[in-house]
């Protein structure tokens, strides 16, 4: 397969290199693949027989041997119907796409699938990453499976399941005083002079081509269908990003006609650099003071290009909603009871849908499909719970 | 589709109900299928074009109407080579068979799916489980999805995330001064006068078979072939029986030939009580005091039929081995580096391996599965990590 890399702000194209990510003009560059030659072989006939992973979209990925391919099972997550939340709300249709069921719990699974892959396919031995957590284990975990050796560098505040999860994958894993961009320093200060591979958000081309696999998978699921609304909690964007370009891709491919979805973001209150942006309607602008979020996978005060977010989200007739720490503990509840293992970015999601069918901006009639994109598992309070301990039948009566 | 039940032991036949999983022989009485009428729609080429999830296998599973069924994406999970380790054992193929991808974060999604849609079918609003864990997070999800109230026992030292997985899924959930024998009494003292529908481990139909259904998959995934070598964790031991079961099921269909796999049992040393019947020849006896085992999945002291579980092991040419809380953590250790998220169940399997590797029971040319039945998320220590906190790459530079 024949692919390069292309400037998403001036269109530039250029040779497919490893390292960089940026064009001169500051805009960033995206693979580009040469879609008459991917739809030789990637057909919708074809995809019904290949394995239910995100390598069965292996023409829009950026490797060349299937050797190089490090996978553990990523992709091809469940998209679930929630029949008794529309009967609520009311909505006709409403769907959750469980990115927790990737291998290492979280969505970032198949960026690091695709990363990682890059680096093998590339000879490289040591790959780092600065993150809110699940881009850290999951690199751990991609590196473990590829024998690798990976250093993690992770906000002090990480919840602390998170950083034994990278511990677990025998990752180097360090906690940082501050947050994710003061991680970041750490490792563009070091790379140099220890050789390592930054898999940071948009510093190499793979984990937005990994992440592409979620808007193709929907897609797919969805038999060769948009939904109306996406509701996405983010944080660097990438994931809007690779989704929006993998729509891009199946309308040339000729595989989906019809309007695109309108792409929404969601985010904590205290750390909401894009829906700024979006409602100030000037340039994007990166503030790192003042933040007061919650450590979780949506706080990125400074994503690296918000303004190509900023302009997927108006280009889809899109929005972006900042959401409170009690709507994000209510959202929880609302999933978790309808037996959804939903992380607190998840938890936002729906807190966002209420909000848009609060606002008029949701109607009855759209197709919806919020992202889940980590495990409860990861957040919950376990060293809290405080319950009584009863020995037999007749003592749990007098309990209740 | 047609089914019933039957005796294991006295091969009695009967029609199926709900509540009556014991033969008047004392044996364990499983649903049997018309698997004439079954085959006419269920076929290789059928399953192709169906959905990548356990129900795809509906023929093979009691529900009589489509809308009674409770999905949250459980099944065709991930079956993943481990060829870095492969070089170092040595062995020519080892699979890791990933349930912990499931819904709940554990293989007990797929028996929850199926025990909750029978439940459904039949109208009952009040479930109830006693589990170390993961049986109770699984039923706590399933019923939520399906509006069902659900009442949870489990023993005081279940892992502390588990324990408010339960909560999270919005389960009354309660602790245990006990084993999951005692809070199975509490059940049985109460679910008269509460009007519950006891899910417990062979208390019902639908576990066994949502169960079995791993057996259907591996069978698939490898292509309509069965592995030589089956590790698997045991507790309760319905994941052996429907297994077992599915590969009967497979032959009788005509869907596959060639020797059964060896399945084997893996117990924690200090509950072992699969691996002391398997050694003594002598039919199985439960023994409830002097248990040392961590608390896993794995402890429990009084399966509901040992004695069937053993005969299935015997029958198959499998064996059974207890192996040591070290030898779980090692194992812990060794799948976590190549990538995997293992629970101290799946370790197990890892360190059983070992064992039989050593022994020569386990030959370089035996194609061998180890099934990772739980996330390690859900029982890391992560209040016990103990990391310097850095500020910046100089600080980092002296640190290691």
């Amino acid at each position: 397969m024949r692919y390069g890399l292309s400037c998403k702000k001036c269109g530039k194209q250029m040779a497919f290199k490893i390292r960089e990510t940026k064009c001169s003009c500051g805009g960033t560059l995206l693979v580009e693949y040469d879609l008459e030659e991917a739809g030789w072989t990637l057909t919708k006939e074809n995809l019904k027989e290949r394995d239910t992973a995100m390598w069965r979209y292996r023409e829009l990925l950026p490797i060349h041997k299937k050797e190089n391919i490090i996978s553990l099972g990523e992709g091809w997550t469940p998209l679930v119907r929630l029949h008794r939340a529309e009967r609520t709300l009311p909505l006709q249709k409403l769907w959750v796409k469980r990115e927790e069921q990737n291998p290492t719990g979280s969505f970032k699974s198949r960026g690091f699938s695709a990363a990682v892959s890059i680096a093998k396919e590339h000879n490289i031995q040591k790959v780092t990453v600065n993150s809110n957590g699940n881009a850290g284990s999951a690199l751990a975990a991609y590196a473990g499976h590829a024998g690798m050796e990976a250093f993690i560098f992770l906000p002090q505040d990480c919840p602390g399941i998170i950083v034994e999860e990278c511990k677990h994958y025998g990752a180097h894993t360090f906690l940082v005083d501050g947050l994710i961009h003061d991680a970041g320093k750490i490792i563009v200060d070091g790379e140099k002079e220890q050789g390592w591979y930054n898999v940071g958000t948009l510093k190499e081309p793979g984990r937005v081509e990994g992440k592409k696999t979620m808007g193709l998978e929907l897609a797919e699921q969805l038999n060769w269908k948009f939904p109306d609304v996406i509701i996405y909690p983010t944080g660097g964007g990438s994931g809007i990003i690779g989704m929006w370009n993998a729509f891009q891709q199946l309308k040339q491919l000729g595989f989906i006609h019809g309007d695109f979805p309108r792409m929404v973001s969601i985010q904590e209150k205290g750390c909401q650099p894009i829906v700024n942006a979006l409602e100030s309607k000037e340039a994007f602008k990166p503030r790192t003071h003042g933040v007061r979020s919650s450590p979780t996978g949506m706080r990125v005060p400074s994503p690296p290009d918000g303004d190509l977010i900023v302009s997927i989200l108006r280009q889809s007739g899109g929005t972006a909603i900042a959401v409170t720490k009690d709507e994000i503990q209510q959202g929880k509840a609302a999933l978790g009871s309808y037996g959804i293992s939903s992380s607190p970015e998840g938890a936002a999601t729906w807190a966002g849908l209420i909000h848009l069918i609060d606002q008029g901006w949701i109607r009855p009639t759209d197709e919806v499909v919020l992202f889940n994109t980590s495990h409860a598992l990861k957040y919950l309070p376990w060293n809290q719970h405080h319950l009584p301990v009863i020995r037999d039948y007749q003592e749990w009566v007098k309990l209740t």
